[in-house]
């Protein structure tokens, strides 16, 4: 049979990535790989898991860990994301926050709540690809968002055709694929724009812990709370995650905004999957209570030092004509080549010759643009092997002038 | 600011319900409750779940139980299935099988890959209330699927207006919300039905192996492969889940079908949540592994009881002109009372009075209907509970003639 006689829509802007295909070469031992941009599972606080998921099955909760729950998540845990969102200038309650399975999830919700086929969602060029992923399965049209400028409110709203601008999303630390972070004058024109557009904004947070250097940004939704007096009067809906500071296999994130919107969330996720998992978010509770500031101190050091081996490297290898960002935290630097340089057919050919993985730029702009960029991610890697990775992809380039 | 201006048209549809705000009352603790539908906390197989999380968290598989992992499922788990779906008639392999955060998950992931507005989805009147939950996301018409009767697959085409005809969803055994279970002629029927109109059937399988008496019966998926040969022929998609067998609060299920299916399925997972909790699926493996079968006989012989003790205390206290189901295994009896009696006003009633909760049969039926009818669970109920909660019901429905 015909299956895609049967498929909705939406189906047509789901496609199996090539460049996902070729990451698949990953497993095979002799690459270095530089595409991941997942934490360091040496990393991972095991043994405070360990305990935590035993003591969640302890006779006093062990029906409490395995039984169903609500969909606004585990009440100990939204207490604590609130504690955290104090600290960030947030002041919020336990009823604006929403868990749920990774930030991933989050950006799926969002989608879905305020995207309407032929709506229009703002988003940087270059933006995280997932966030494509996700809003894409909800049939956008996309426009570029770009703070620095001065592009009118009337305009961006004219450019929305027939549909409706309904949010900006950026990930604003360290951002996922650049390593940029927002500054706060442009995040300050963020709710600008958003104000006049009357839109949301989808601050990504993923990052937001994993400064190694400089000051801490105020979050957009701790600055648009400075204007606005409360939470429940913001159009800002930040998403935090657990993912790159304790672990990602458990899936727990989050989304903290006016209450309007999340218990409309709330009724998306009791159809969508009822709950996320009732025992990881007492493990998580039970880890972040206890150490969520030691751990995150703790990968802080060693990203730092990946992060540094690979801007010297950079430094040493590439060839003039070559750029890249200097991230202050999180987990990718960012790399232009000159223009007329084709990346997906650079990785090709790295995977054949250089052994060495990264991802190509192309598939995080919503427009095609970006041939020539590449995302580098130095989490997961140890010094000789970015020394190594790094001076055959600077050959590899070079080569390619 | 006005978010409904903003929120996507698809939210028109996903309210909150009056009856979910009555059940909120259910923590209050001299009510006894006949509402849930949800698993025996006391016959969770704790010990286990509670070694298994602690061997998944040892040395050599930490960091692959807290890391993230393919969208497809974790392999042994995807194996353990494949051996299960053998034993039920249905040979298939890994790639036929897609794990998902519970079954309700593949329904969300079923409705989102099937519909786009407008399009037909024919279900039961009654259905399962959160499949409706699921797939009003997407927008759909409904209508009745109903293999007693004779209606060709050009009346149901023709029914579905400017849309298209997507797929015939139903529970199999011992259906939420009615205990009843689609007969082998009936099961035959429906694919006979799908092959005529061209479309998917979702089975949902959740209740499968909670069968107290009588022959299993071949599942419709088996069915179909008898016809046609071969899984990926076929246009079944049987959702199964280990909600009602080990623990709901982990969040596990799947889906199996056709590889073509899958693999799409694949596609919207990743763009949805990258995949489900790594660590939760290698505990439901080893527990599955090690116990299923005996897990599963002892929880049986538990409902079971409780089952006999209901059909014993409504034979005692019902009034003549109310009519139940006697189901041969799940979770639910389903009554129906005499037109004109409205069943939600009578919970409302019986909440005050009676301090009876059950749940009324009206938002199980996609146009409205069955405003005299009920669901009751006697899954997570005692002995006394059951013969004094029936009897007030009783008394309450006697004075309500």
């Amino acid at each position: 049979m015909d299956w895609h006689q049967i498929f909705a829509t939406r189906n047509d802007r789901m496609k199996a990535s090539e460049i996902r295909e070729l990451l698949k070469l990953l497993d095979q031992p002799d690459i270095i790989s530089f595409a991941g941009g997942i934490p360091d599972p040496n990393l991972f606080p095991a043994e405070a898991f360990k305990e935590a998921f035993s003591d969640a099955l302890g006779p006093e909760t062990q029906a409490t860990a395995l039984q169903y729950s609500v969909s606004e998540g585990y009440a100990p845990l939204r207490d604590w994301i609130v504690g955290e969102m104090a600290r960030l200038g947030i002041p919020c309650s336990r009823d604006n926050i929403l868990i749920t399975s990774g930030s991933q999830q989050a950006l799926d919700y969002l989608g879905k709540l305020l995207l309407s086929p032929g709506d229009t969602a703002l988003v940087g060029w270059p933006t995280y690809l997932g966030a494509l992923g996700a809003f894409n399965a909800y049939e956008p049209r996309y426009d570029r968002l770009d703070p620095e400028t001065n592009r009118s409110a009337e305009d961006y709203a004219e450019a929305a055709g027939e549909g409706r601008v309904k949010f900006a999303y950026m990930s604003v630390d360290f951002a996922n694929p650049t390593g940029r972070t927002l500054d706060a004058a442009m995040r300050e024109r963020v709710i600008d724009l958003a104000d006049a557009l009357d839109i949301a904004v989808i601050e990504d947070a993923a990052y937001q812990s994993l400064r190694y250097e400089g000051e801490a940004l105020s979050p957009v939704l701790a600055r648009e709370i400075e204007r606005k007096g409360d939470i429940n009067a913001c159009r800002t809906l930040y998403c935090g995650s657990f993912s790159k500071t304790l672990a990602p296999g458990l899936r727990v994130g989050w989304v903290c905004g006016a209450q309007d919107v999340i218990n409309q969330m709330v009724l998306l996720k009791q159809a969508a999957d009822l709950h996320s998992s009732t025992i990881n978010q007492m493990a998580i509770a039970t880890v972040a209570t206890a150490q969520f500031d030691s751990h995150v101190s703790k990968i802080k050091a060693a990203y730092l030092e990946r992060r540094d081996w690979m801007l010297q490297a950079l430094e040493t290898h590439m060839p003039a004509g070559v750029t890249w960002t200097r991230p202050e935290g999180g987990m990718f630097v960012w790399l232009e080549l000159p223009k007329g340089i084709d990346c997906a057919a650079l990785l090709a050919q790295s995977l054949k010759t250089e052994r060495v993985a990264f991802v190509p730029g192309h598939a995080f702009f919503a427009d095609g643009s970006g041939t020539n960029t590449m995302r580098l991610s130095f989490s997961n890697a140890n010094e000789d092997g970015i020394e190594e990775g790094i001076k055959r992809l600077g050959r590899l380039i070079s080569a390619a002038f």
